[in-house]
């Protein structure tokens, strides 16, 4: 199923004097070598990468990342950092020569520091995602990634990934919730960049480089964070709007009726919410009718009481007399809000009753989403009978999970073959309308060699003269983003 | 008065085949080498620095950028960029040897889209910031990006100089308004990053190396930017407050108060206000009494109304109960809104009037506002009698412009020659508490050596490593932000 595995690579092995020099550094309880153990770390969530490792290193201090480095550097031992091994571009998964040490982050899962005076949070690369929020909301602040994968994923790979998520419209991306970094460099040298500073001008941004270089120029060990206020009231619908242009419509007056606290804006096409309540038992119906183009979206307001409900009330009353939306439920009590955002999460998980799925991740400028999505339909109609996209996603921020269901009772496999045609239509069209073939998910194995189709040469020139300048063996996640 | 000129460089000259090809490429318009035309373009805002050189290139498109710069390259020139000549660190003036080329984008003006649906406007490098500011606003959106010298500088340099300002603790810095660059490196290549997406995964982010570098890496010829929804009511008051550590106290309840729509937070200290209503004519007094410690700050709401101001007058009330606030004036015009923000103008132009001033542009933690200013100031009292430290600033952002105003009646030039003491005594303790030496000015050529002092070696080297992947040559803005 790997659309471009890294199979076929020689078998390699790591000498024994390196891997006792490394189990030294980790004591007893920092490495295994246990095929259990290690049997679901070299595996990627979406199940397309196999691959092997001589070591699983569990560090638990960033001198004892750093010393790993050092060795691995002077031996010329690859090394492959994981989180919560969440990626969906095989970034966090080994190539299969077996010659390369698997660095988890498991052990740093300190929270170092939660300080609500500077709304910033000190945390170490291996907390998970879903223990920082809940750190933060105990000192009543908010810290806004929130995605799919929070209870597993940790926020070392979040940041290496430069994740989304749901809050991105309001909060931004990972990126722009990083204010510190601590690194270790392929060399093994400790960068402490773990300031707490909201303005700071001394020289280039280092801590840039790495964010979202998916592990290719060192390893995230600890970051300092920013979070915001809680807020107190959160207003949710999901309705149905007239045609797929209404979105943009709808758009603007919610982010003007919230006085800009829209925190999500999630498009949801007619057949995800139908395979939703089909095959996801506990997805319950929200709105009676079913409708082409549906919006869950979410006002969050900072004092409690029900000014943002009334406003997305006023909102939608207006919406619905211009023709704009047609069918509405506004959550009228917590469990009805979950009940709503749950439905996001089955229309992930109810692609899969309906067969094999070809995933695209692309983001276009929020005005394009509708031509996007028009005019990738029109094309895959014409390639293929029967075929059924499966749109849904961040409209608010332009970025479509595009996926494309197989037409019902075709073989799987014969339908996969064609994965290559479908990609090049989607991200045919996402590179006409200037758009990206990665939105939120990376680069990894996966879409690596894609890459080298929409980036320029100079882009890509420039990305390995950096990748070359701080890791000149090539040993930080061989083979990840780019083909060194 | 240059703390670290360049003076003293030996002469340099262009050979006269490069000088007219680059004139070739320029067209009669293009270039000057008029002593008038020149000189005002070599001295920096603050007269530390005074340059030289051999051309003024006025290209009008980034194809004529890009050609000056292949000249240059190959002939080794050095190139000085220059938007509206307004950096505080001598950024933009070229070294005092003649040998150099300095590259005004003012005739690069052009405001090529805003596009309200998108929230974005593409721009190039040579627009005033003003300019942009009313380009947005005419499509009822906001572009937030505001400072002193909006009405001169240009967003080429403000990119390059990841300008800050007064509305960054809502809005952020100029990196977080960037989306997209196009960008002339210094062999003359043209990266075309003008993407307008909101999410891009597809590698490493490019943008963000430019973004702050002081146009030591690059020529930053053209971007797309960030907007916002235009806010329809402004709520502004300045108040004074119980002491230095009550601001602290005012801020969370601000921030709590707007449902985070405070987008401005400044210090004003009481000597700050007593120059301004003593020197500077047109500044009016807006409470009776004088205070030792004040604050300046504004709600910005998307709906037209009072709710803000509604806000903002029960938030000081009970700040005022609770002994927070000792006296408010809200504006209750525009007029009046327009002479409160004056007095933060004038604070900075009263210093004059007082003799020397000894500047710094320092941030630390949000929360260590207080210990900073306290501690500098008991520090400097010790160190000279009758020294007047002059704090204001972006409080909310941990950024102040910590100025320090000569005793009454000393010789300017005596007290200016403490300045190298002065610089430790504040910057050491700045670093005590993990601040910043340059929040917001950059470095230039005025922080350049004691950036050495306060960077590790590790980020010095990445830094230079950077520098020398890009420029292997040093043409690009030579001897800013580091000595290559």
């Amino acid at each position: 199923m790997a659309p471009d595995g890294n199979g076929g690579r020689a078998q390699k092995s790591v000498a024994d004097e390196v891997l006792n020099k490394l189990k030294d550094i980790l004591g007893p309880k920092g490495w295994s070598q246990d095929a259990d153990t290690l049997a679901p770390l070299l595996v990627d969530t979406r199940g397309y990468y196999h691959g092997a490792c001589a070591l699983l290193a569990r560090p638990e201090t960033t001198e004892q990342v750093a010393a790993i480095m050092k060795v691995c550097h002077e031996a010329g031992v690859p090394v492959v950092p994981q989180g919560g091994n969440t990626s969906r571009v095989g970034s966090a998964t080994p190539d299969e020569s077996g010659g390369t040490i698997l660095l988890s982050l498991a052990r740093m899962n300190t929270v170092r520091e939660v300080d609500p005076v500077d709304y910033t949070m000190t945390v170490e690369a291996g907390c998970v995602l879903k223990d920082l929020q809940d750190a933060a909301e105990a000192k009543d602040r908010l810290f806004p990634l929130s995605l799919g994968a929070e209870g597993s994923c940790m926020i070392g790979g979040n940041i290496a990934s430069n994740a989304g998520g749901i809050n991105v419209l309001r909060y931004g991306n990972t990126r722009d919730l990083v204010l510190g970094l601590e690194v270790v460099l392929p060399n093994g040298e400790i960068w402490n960049g773990l300031r707490r500073l909201r303005k700071d001008n001394t020289g280039y941004d280092l801590k840039q480089w790495f964010i979202g270089s998916e592990g290719t120029l060192g390893i995230v060990t600890a970051a300092v964070l920013k979070l915001f206020p809680l807020p107190k009231e959160r207003a949710t619908a999901l309705c149905a709007i007239r045609d797929l242009d209404a979105c943009l419509d709808l758009l603007a007056r919610a982010r003007a009726a919230s006085g800009d606290a829209l925190s999500s804006f999630e498009l949801l096409a007619g057949i995800t919410l139908d395979f939703a309540y089909q095959h996801v038992d506990s997805a319950k119906r929200a709105m009676e009718g079913s409708y082409d183009w549906n919006v869950l979206f979410e006002f969050s307001g900072l004092e409690p009481g029900h000014r943002m409900n009334d406003a997305l009330e006023t909102m939608l009353e207006k919406a619905f007399e211009d023709g704009v939306v047609i069918d509405a439920v506004i959550a009228q009590s917590e469990q009805q809000r979950a009940d709503i955002w749950f439905l996001r999460e089955a229309v992930v998980e109810a692609q899969a009753a309906e067969g094999a799925s070809i995933k695209h991740d692309v983001s276009v400028p929020v005005s394009k989403v509708p031509e996007f999505i028009n005019r990738s339909n029109e094309a895959l109609h014409d390639f293929m009978e029967g075929i059924r996209p499966y749109p849904f996603g961040h409209v608010g921020d332009g970025n479509i999970h595009y996926n494309v269901t197989q037409p019902a009772g075709m073989d799987a496999d014969a339908y996969m073959a064609a994965a290559p045609e479908i990609h090049d239509i989607v991200h045919g069209i996402t590179a006409d309308l200037n758009g990206s073939i990665s939105a939120e998910h990376g680069i990894g194995q996966l879409k690596r060699e894609e890459l080298k189709r929409y980036k320029t040469k100079l882009e890509l020139d420039l990305m390995r003269q950096l990748k070359s300048m701080l890791d000149p063996q090539g040993l930080m996640n061989p083979g990840k983003v780019l083909d060194i």
